[in-house]
């Protein structure tokens, strides 16, 4: 029923995650019947996206691009207040954001991008190794914290940098998982409460 | 942390219905590290949506623009098949698009673009009835089902609509209001099973 050049926007709409034809089709509606400005701006910065967006040539991150084609560093790496003995490796960008909001990690990040996952082919070769075993050696990281998630395919990513990390001879720790602050124990999964007790610590 | 670009386009789609700053951050953060192509093509739609999609000049339906400038008719006012002398009057182009999936509707539609709300302060002035009422009387239609929300807004518009149309000899109906098929009873509020019994059906 809808213009086909609407049908084919629903369907780009629903290739955002958790976002199915339904949500997409109430979102597009809604650009086109009450914001229609919203939607020329998303439109425009959208288009413009990759010349203004990449990733920071250091870490990953995401970061402003000053003159096109040329390398960017994101805020965090060229801040000279971050600590740069410690290096918290994460997955995703989501995940550094995540971190940067608890406001305590005084060290820069490094961004592997994506999980071992043999279940989507996603073997050791396909992770930046040895762009972080330059970053680590050049830059005399000191401690590594490994924040991949308390995944299946988060943790052996975890076990994977640890085999790989310790020749270099950094101090490398994992985040905790445990019971979430605010969380009932009554409602912890088995595996959650495994982890709470076996991680615990001396008070 | 995130580049003041990306930030703006965070905001942005925090603009869509139900979408709140997070679940923002995930679709910009998505489209940027998952699949720029979307992110562009997207972009592009949007941008051009203005040009691409009209409102009905009958129905208020969405339509596609062939010439620029031109007025337009929906695929739906365009269809000799459709029974002409029946007519829907819907809230939204989003109520229009369910009540045609359920595919038993084969009259036209006409969209009021919004409901009568003392508390928005959309009064009756705001609704085009002068444009409803040409219509009807063009058009020869001979009934008139009101299908906005059971809600307190589309109630009173209905009525309105009833007060206001019947002088113009038409019959009026209104969508029926119940328990929904699949609907357990034992979860449906009070108003909806006290509308299910008022509205309850010879067998």
């Amino acid at each position: 029923m809808l213009p086909s050049r609407l049908r084919r926007l629903v369907s780009l709409f629903s290739r955002l995650p958790g976002v199915g034809e339904k949500t997409a089709q109430r979102y597009v509606l809604h650009l086109l019947t009450m914001d229609p400005q919203v939607a020329k701006d998303i439109g425009e910065e959208l288009t413009q996206l990759a010349e203004t967006v990449a990733p920071c040539a250091r870490c990953g991150n995401l970061a402003e691009v000053v003159t096109p084609g040329e390398e960017v560093l994101c805020s965090i790496c060229s801040d000279s207040q971050r600590d740069g003995a410690v290096l918290c490796v994460v997955a995703r960008v989501h995940d550094l954001l995540a971190i940067e909001r608890a406001g305590s990690m005084r060290g820069r990040y490094f961004v592997l991008g994506k999980l071992l996952s043999p279940l989507e082919g996603i073997g050791p070769d396909d992770l930046p190794m040895p762009r972080l075993r330059r970053l680590i050696a050049s830059e005399n990281v000191r401690e590594v914290i490994v924040a991949t998630p308390p995944s299946v395919d988060g943790e052996a990513t975890a076990l994977f940098l640890k085999r790989e990390l310790e020749p270099a001879g950094v101090a490398l720790s994992r985040i905790a998982s445990g019971v979430p602050h605010g969380g009932d124990l009554e409602f912890a999964d088995p595996i959650t409460m495994g982890r709470a007790l076996a991680g615990r610590q001396k008070l």
